[in-house]
Order: C-alpha cells, then sequence, then structure tokens
C-alpha cells in the first residue's frame, strides 16, 4: 500500500543530503517513508493527497517530559508570576498526589496529555517517572507510562521525597526502586541540582542504571551551574537537559561529546528565567535539541510549535535550527535512527501544516499550525 | 428560548459585582446572558448543557487587529530574527500585494483569519484598513472589512506610500479617502511614529476623521516615545495602541483619562522588542486591554491566549488582570457595554475552556484550551 503525498509547499526533510525541497511529494510504503522529492517528478502510488501548497516537516520528537502524575500546580504557578522564585521542592506536591491516584486516574491524565501532543505534531515522545518516589509508585508510574511510549524513563532520582532520611534514599533508587522500575524503563535520568541531587549522587544513581542496561540522561545546570552537564558527557548520556546556566568548560565538553544538550525553552518560560544560549552552543558544534519538558511545575505545556517559536524570539536559533532541533536531534537525544527525518526508510512521521514554510511556527506564536499528523504512515490528527 | 449552562468549574464573569464564582452556572435567553450564579441555585431552562468542572470567561474583544492584505512577509520575518530591527517601512511590501489583490482574494485571507479568531475564543474583533493608502483600495479594504465586523477603523494614515508627496498624501487622508472610507468605518487611526507621522499630522488626521463622526484611536509610542499618548487623551480617543515607550506624563495622562492603553505583546514578541510595562500603568490607574495586533508584519498571529501568557509572563499581569484586558477593558477600547462581561442583558459571547480556571491560559501556554465558543448565545466553535 503506497500513499503520494504531493502539492507539498516546502518540504524540510531534515536529511542532510535531501535539504529543503520546494514544491515537493513524498511516497509513504505501509509505515515508511519510501521517496521524496519533486512533485512533478513523483511515482505513481495506490492512493493520492492532494496538500495545497502546505509545508511539511517530520513529526515532533519531544525527547523529555514528565506525563504520569496526578493535579495541577495552579495556584504554585500564580505565585510564581506574582514573585517568588521557582524551586525544585514544589515537586513534591505532586508526589502526594501522584501517590493518591490510581492507575486509571494516572492513564486519564497521560491519555488527555498524549492527545494535546499528537495535536501539537509529536509523534514520539519521551516520558519520565520521577512523581512517585517510593518503589510501588515509580513502579506503576513506568508501567503506565510504557503502555504509552517505548521512550520512558527512571527518574527515581528526581528530589529526595520529604518522609525518608537521604541515604537511605539513595539506597532505594539504586537498589529495590530500580531493580523494579528497569524492566519498564528504556533510561535513567536524575535531577543534578541544589536542591535536588549533587553531583555524586548523580554519578552513583545514573551508574546504577547504566549496570542495569538503562541508557543515561541527565536533568544537568537547569538552575545553577554544576557538575550535571560533565558528569553527563562523562558518563555518555544521551542528552544533557536544561543546560541553561553552562560554563564554557562545560559547552567545550557538549561539543566534542555524542552528547545532546536538549533545551525546554517552555520551563524557562513558565519560571520566568533566563533562557539557554543556544546561539553559543551550536557556534561551538553542540547538537542542540528542543522538547517541551511538559510538566504540572515549571513548564505545562504540550506545545512542541510554541518552543520552536520560543527558541528563536528567545534564544536566536534560526527557524530551519529550531525545526531540526525539534525533530532530527530531538531523535539523536533518543538514540533513534529510525524516525526523525524524512529519509526514505525512516518511519512515515510527519506534519502536515497550515502554512506554506515551517518559518510559519515561529513566524505565527500561538497560532495552531498542525493541519494534519501521521505516525508510522497512517493519519492520527 | 433559554439554555442553562452548568458545572462550570470557575465561572470569571468580569463583572465588578459578580466576580468570579465556583460551581457556577450560567443561563443564555436567547443571544444575551439572562442569569449567572452558583450551580446550586440555577433556574430551569429549555436545553440544558453540561460543562463538566470547565472554566467560562467571557468571549475575547481583540480590539486592534490589521487583518485586510494579502501575502505575507516571512522573509522580514526571518531576517529580523536574524538581527535586523523592525521599522514601519516594512509595511510598504504589504501594501503593493494588497493593491494587487482581488476584492475575492482580500475576502478569503480574512474569512481565514475570522476563523483564527473564533477559534482562539474571540467573539468580537476590530479591523483596520491601512495597506491600501490609496483611495481605491483603502475604501474597498473597509468595504470588505465591514462583511466581517462592524468595528472598522480607517488607517489610511498607516504610512506615506512610496509613489505620492507626503502633503498630497495627507491632504487625500483628510480629504477624499476619508470621504470615500468614512461610510464603511466606525473609527480612525494613525501610526504616530517615527518613520509613519509626526504629532502635527497625527492630530490633523484624528481631528479630520472626529468631524466626520468617527472615534479616534491611536498608534502610540510602539518604537520610540513620542506625542500619540498625549494627543490620544487630548482627542479623548478611545485607545492608546502599544504604549511601550511610555514617559511619566504619558502614564499621568492615561491614567488620568477615558482613554484606554492597549498593549500588544504579540508585537514585541515578533519584533524581539522590550515589552510594554503594564504594571506601572495599571499601578498608576490606567485602563489596560490586551490585543492581538494581528498583522502580516509585526505580529502574525490570532493568539489572543498567547498575548494573555506574555502578558503574565513578561508584563507581570496577574493572570486575573489579564482576562480583564482581554474582555472587559477590551470591550471599553471599543466603548462598547454590550460585550465584554457575562453580566445578565449584555450579549451571550463566551469561552469555555479546557481547564478548571483562566489561570490556564497562562499556565499551559502554547496550548490550545478553547473548547467552545459561544456567540450571541449561538455556539460557534
Amino acid at each position: 500500500m503506497t500513499i503520494l503525498l504531493t502539492g507539498i509547499g516546502l518540504l524540510a526533510t531534515q536529511d542532510a543530503e535531501l535539504g529543503e525541497i520546494p514544491e515537493a511529494a513524498l511516497v509513504i510504503e505501509d509505515d515508511r517513508i519510501a521517496w521524496v522529492g519533486a512533485a512533478s517528478s513523483a511515482p505513481a502510488a495506490d492512493e493520492r493527497v492532494e496538500l495545497g501548497g502546505r509545508a511539511v516537516v517530520p513529526g515532533f520528537v519531544d525527547s523529555h517530559a514528565h506525563l504520569v502524575f496526578a493535579g495541577d500546580r495552579t495556584a504554585e504557578f500564580a505565585a510564581r508570576m506574582a514573585g517568588m522564585p521557582y524551586a525544585a521542592g514544589g515537586i513534591r506536591t505532586t508526589v502526594a498526589a501522584t501517590r493518591a491516584a490510581t492507575d486509571a486516574a494516572l492513564r486519564v491524565n497521560l491519555a488527555r496529555l498524549r492527545t494535546e501532543l499528537v495535536r501539537a505534531g509529536v509523534t514520539t515522545f519521551e516520558c519520565k517517572s520521577g512523581y512517585g518516589l517510593d518503589v510501588a509508585t515509580e513502579e506503576r508510574s513506568l508501567r503506565v507510562a510504557r503502555e504509552f511510549t517505548d521512550e520512558t524513563t527512571f527518574l527515581g532520582a528526581h528530589v529526595v521525597p520529604p518522609d525518608i532520611d537521604r541515604d537511605d534514599y539513595l539506597a532505594q533508587v539504586t537498589g529495590p526502586m530500580l531493580d523494579a522500575c528497569a524492566p519498564y524503563a528504556r533510561w535513567i535520568d536524575a535531577f543534578c541540582e541544589v536542591g535536588a541531587f549533587d553531583g555524586d549522587e548523580t554519578r552513583a544513581v545514573l551508574t546504577a542504571g547504566t549496570a542495569k542496561g538503562l541508557g543515561a540522561r541527565v536533568h544537568a545546570n537547569q538552575l545553577t551551574t554544576g557538575p550535571g552537564v560533565r558528569i553527563a558527557v562523562e558518563l555518555g548520556a544521551a542528552s544533557a537537559d536544561h543546560c541553561t546556566h553552562l560554563t564554557d568548560e562545560d559547552v567545550d565538553a557538549l561539543a566534542g561529546s555524542g552528547t545532546v544538550a536538549t533545551l525546554l525553552p517552555l520551563a524557562e518560560f513558565s519560571t520566568r528565567s533566563p533562557y539557554p544560549d543556544a546561539r553559543r552552543l551550536l557556534d561551538a558544534g553542540a547538537a542542540v535539541a528542543l522538547a517541551t519538558d511538559c510538566n504540572p511545575g515549571s513548564a505545562y505545556s504540550t506545545s512542541m510549535p510554541l518552543a520552536i517559536a520560543l527558541a528563536v524570539r528567545e534564544m536566536r536559533m534560526t527557524p530551519a535550527e529550531a525545526v531540526h532541533a525539534a525533530t532530527a536531534t530531538g531523535a539523536k537525544a533518543l538514540r533513534r535512527n529510525d524516525i526523525g527525518s524524512l529519509t526514505p526508510g525512516r518511519r512515515a512521521d510527519l506534519v502536515v501544516l497550515d502554512a506554506p514554510s515551517y518559518v510559519h511556527l515561529a513566524y505565527r506564536p500561538g497560532v495552531p499550525l498542525v493541519a494534519e499528523v501521521w505516525q508510522s504512515g497512517t493519519r492520527v490528527a
């Protein structure tokens, strides 16, 4: 079964060789991209869809999201906008609500957020635990998450919960909690930050996880400079996330590594914090991804398009760089080579925009431009 | 015919006496609000709609938009994001495209933007001319605009077009162009700015318009401090729009007047400019409205929700102040007392949000939270 999408105003493949193709077409065969090129030389297909000049980009890859939780933190948000600074401690509010929630309630909330993500053009998303912080709730958080995505991340090391000694908690995270969670997780993550976990603790958590076969990723340098980025690079983590406060050494370490710097501007938006310096990272040669960080405390948004607009407005990425970061480099941050670009052979995950160019994602902020979403060759929104 | 909307999680009426009502209900009779109050004491009605805890606010009033144009300015936007500053002269690009467009093309574009506005929760919008800048194109711009809204504004004084002497153009704007446009316009506006029109020119244009029975509104103090705000107050204009660069005298003048300060943060977003100081205006006692400024040059967005989120994040308005600015004070900026609040007797224009509170408009930036839009008692989205 082949489908020809034609009349594409601008096809931004995110493939280094194929580049951007004006007046383009694309052929899907089953769940894969089979062909891309000029519409005038497109092959025949079983079905034909006319896109009337609209632009096409790969489906967005949201490589950083916290989607298993209950409740929200509206009051904390309003207080922060009135001047109270963001602190990691607010996480504990969500932990209490999540522990009290049934699996069914967690599933309903995650399903609602998945629907939002898909409508925002996201075709692959990562999902972290980290609002359970006890063995049972972390395990069931990941079990529920795994029903929705293969990109699940064990984040027992989010903060130390209030009801346990710090060393005892770390022994759990690197011991029985990890044992319980590893079957449902692809990744291990730690929040390396003042108020969360220090460098030695972060290293211990990640090392325990990688010994169990999980890949490493790190919440690094969000609120202060610290050792997070360098630990991520040292351990060969797929991604160092946030990267808001970087030293020259951090930038150099990222640039010389296979670790992606995943920037999360919706968090800076919602915490009224300074934005990360994407320009500095890109100019140094680091790989930069964009993700939502969707969570009820510091970034309660599923909008990859707004993350792209903020990256352009606030972080001086070009629209082309921002879209690449939200697709191809997001895939790299998940060490995936089957998604993130519209290269023949890759999964047919793509977004049709109600606009002639992907530039409109930044040029038309807040406007819902995602017209169609195709996932594995099937239209899902 | 009466309709009961019940199960409202939080009803933010924007009426000073009715305030915010939790667990609320609302009765629509024909095209009007007939009753608001606690769901537990709601009267019977012919129909009943259960909203399941979702929040309700009045329909947004977008009191500043430039929607009659052809083409877009994607390349100018991308160049600006790469470092080129915004200048009023870019308007001329759109003038050339608009003059070359048929009425039908202008109508199709305006219909598309109206659809976006309605989906963003806007139930009343203003629409300016200003991309014609000759008698024929200004007149047909307003004729087309009037098909879509009663709140039409003659903005011949947008910039001086390239093909005419400055004094000759001003004579047209205050003479034959005004005569041709006044039948289709409720308002007259002028862009008082370096590169557009100076104080004397602005005063001459507005005075000519008010002599023809039009109400005055002014593009004031967008790119620099200048006389715009003081002229608006002096002439009793309904609104001084932008207000990005204000002196203490400007703030005092607005605070002591019936002129609304209409802030347009999507313009600052899309031109990477500093945001207006809403806090200073509110604390001084000025009336502050929010609008989109939707136009293809400096703010190509129809998103009142993003304008609200930006007002909270960047301009230190509270979520309650921002919603009030986008509804009740927007209505005041159009000198309308039939819209802008959910007061019995007013038009039944309202938005149902996919959220328990209007705070989520700022707390969940970029997420399309507008679930239902009712206009004059009929669901339109």
